[in-house]
């Protein structure tokens, strides 16, 4: 609820977990992140590097539902696929071309795991809705790609798929893993040792 | 919101996408279905099989905000890795024994992606968080096992995680796929022609 | 709000009243309740017993928006007419035949207070809307039933009618319950005499 | 959700099961109900009479969460024990005096249904909390009393426990409430003969 | 939410800034406020006064979604054009003759910035709906007028607009508020002297 | 709610007032606006053009609870002083250079309508609370800006102050706004002239 955004007497105080500062006391910086989103930044093994200004950057975001990030891509690089278990997300490509995409939910059949994707380029604007698995990739071999996202959540979260199933910690059985993704214990074995 | 629940004059109306009964008409079949969650029911190729009660099934559930599922689990069955979008769940058993788990999300490191599981047994409840990746497993091999599951959404969708990135409808290119998983496109290939 | 399920720095903290976690030190059992509901409970005289999984058994349920109960009925036991101020309910019988109801609110005429039941025998689901007052009863003289039962709220609340009307601390007053009951203050005396 | 306000393209469009009007027709009549709360009011047998201005009467409260109500009480009068199943009451006394109460809900022991009372005269204030049973009584035998409500819904619902209990259409067996109020099927249908 | 209300076992605890008392010492004063709203009080240098009774007056409000206020006009008095940031509003006439009024929002053309106005006589009911620049006048030039207004938030805050725009604290710089005024420096000057 | 993202039998259906389509005719046009952010834009009289993609633009964001817009500035041009109805505003620059600010509501004294400003550069990002009134300038006499900026609401409405208080249809009368800005009506008169 935003309906507790001031707060006159005690001190300190939390919201949502966060402080929730005095009201007196409050300033402009509260609001405010230097240099946050104007940098590239080195990129990681797949190719990305996600900056995201959420409330554990800005405090005056708590309870206010949003959160920004800005997302570099290297040639050939990929934001991979991932969900955000508390948001919805709103992209622009701010330079060069992305290849987008994501998988609705099983039901209703025939339509399941349907895959919507589309080709971005600079300026151009997509959704993907809260919680189905999504991706960003950079399909130019030479020229990297940036893109701003928006969340629905000043703390969306983030969960990789790829981490999240073969690169836990611990990590799942692989009795189970190789069940679900219908492969050998060996094949799933391979995969965790290769997040 | 729960606010509009009756709705006295015009006809048809819809709420939320579903039909809003004149409450003239309503009764209490509105509100039930027979025979819904008693049966065991033929498990799928990875040993489950989950029986859903959602507003798709009983229209009186529409905007009250849950649901609830029967989980079948055949000897070394599974209700394999998967989100809901839209839902928190929380699972009791009701016959036999399970191995639950769920990952979570990316941040904060250290505790990125940490698996926390519990073996379950009749009578014991847990709880999978809104959105995080989740899976039951029945680790005995002889005998099925048995849940009840409520979830904190009329239509909280579901997402199984090797159905949507694997074999989804067209396929994610083996390119996107074979560096989010830091493998090759063939295993890639191998792993989209199981699921 | 969902929003707010992870938070790193601060301990310790609190959301909605509940001690919130650090994450460092989250583990399963914050989200696990052992053998809270395979056995059958005492009932009491009325012929019930309610066994609630909440947010004060499962700390990690804070936020979610959910719980879940088991519930005994003694041969013609009932959970008597009471309301969830905070919640829907989603209802499955386990063992046993349960007459089940709800009434509607006092608009619209000539609508008002529809009475809606129900006899639900083994795996059949009924919806009890947030806020109406409900009951279970079991008319079997020689068997009790069982049943499990999903709430929308992390903390639901009841309020059984008998003991809020007749059974309050202090008592409401005789002359008040009087009129609105439409009978002899000592019939009302009676009554309180009795819950 | 209050995002939804104007919408301009198409038309008839409904929200929450109300007409949402095309934008370039709204006016201030949709906002607006005439001489709605001014009046004096015929009191009903329990010598009360509720004048709630809702989003039937005013259908530009759709989505807004808010309704008002003007309460004429009888000397002796009251508004009987109820519940608002979708909201909060706050309430304030423009003539006269009031007794009013709620009782809270049935945990925690041992704090179980305690009932919370007070005097209310001209200008004093209450809040009734969502969902919980509550009356106000007028304890003048001489002067009538007005109260100012407002609820925290566009359509807060409204259940007169006696109405609902002893007086639904059909009537709840009288099996079920003998137990439930632990007397005799005999003095249940006595109070189910003078709701 | 209002998931919240009750919580047993720790205390000081805070919910959405507030203390949130343990249930144990919960009584009647939490949610009353005596003598708020039934003394015509001095109205300030626009001819108004708000008495507006919120969660910092009763605690009990707190998670509760409503708060009342009380506005006594003078003769000509005005509540200056203002927004509730947090909050719908829906007011009603008790003394005299108001004339009130909303602006509505930039969209869509070419129905941007519709002034919508009305002339309340007592007992009128009218909705100012959530973040919209509103304002209530008493055009008689000889007696006050009274009136009740309920607020969809337990905390809705409220901005004036002349008060906001052209009497902050620093000041607006008149290079900003010259251009969106369309107007010379010095007539910003003039307004910041006068408000 | 996100609880209806997903709806499968009935056709044509409307959510919060837009259509909802048939899930099996989903596609990703459904979630993509082309070239929606990538050019400059002509500037208006107060130097600013504001390209606002909501649920107009794309459909698919209905229920989600998010929108993106560009913003460009004139050199000395602004987007002027406004209000967000319906959402919190997180923006970043992307060149350039803005002078920015919000005010804070009417309390608590002595902290009322406090103005909190910042200068902000490329990559800086800044927060703007649901429904205070806030602006961006652009001090530099002699290059534009560009923003990036996102709200939390697919349809947040969007009030700008100056036409809302003196360029409204019709027009709010001249004695309210003289008194309300305490000056005489001949500058009001003056200020409607030029807004």
């Amino acid at each position: 609820s935003r309906n507790n955004f001031v707060r006159p007497k005690l001190t300190p105080i939390r919201v949502n977990g966060f402080v929730c500062k005095n009201p007196m006391e409050v300033n402009a910086d509260n609001f405010f992140k230097a240099a946050a989103l104007d940098k590239p930044r080195v990129t990681n093994k797949v190719g990305s590097n996600v900056t995201l200004i959420n409330v554990m950057q800005i405090a005056g975001l708590n309870t206010l539902g949003i959160s920004i990030a800005r997302i570099d891509y290297a040639p050939l690089g990929q934001n991979p696929p991932h969900t955000h278990p508390r948001a919805t997300e709103i992209l622009t490509v701010l330079e060069g071309t992305l290849y987008v995409g994501f998988v609705t939910s099983n039901q209703p059949a025939p339509n399941r795991n349907k895959f919507l994707s589309k080709v971005l380029n600079k300026g151009d604007v997509f959704v993907f809705p809260a919680g189905l698995i999504h991706f960003q990739f950079n399909p130019n071999p030479h020229k990297p790609a940036i893109a701003i996202a928006a969340l629905s959540s000043q703390n969306p979260g983030a969960i990789t798929i790829a981490n999240a199933v073969f690169g836990s910690d611990p990590q799942i059985s692989d009795d189970v893993l190789a069940k679900a993704f219908q492969v050998e214990k060996n094949t799933i074995d391979w995969l965790q040792g290769h997040v």
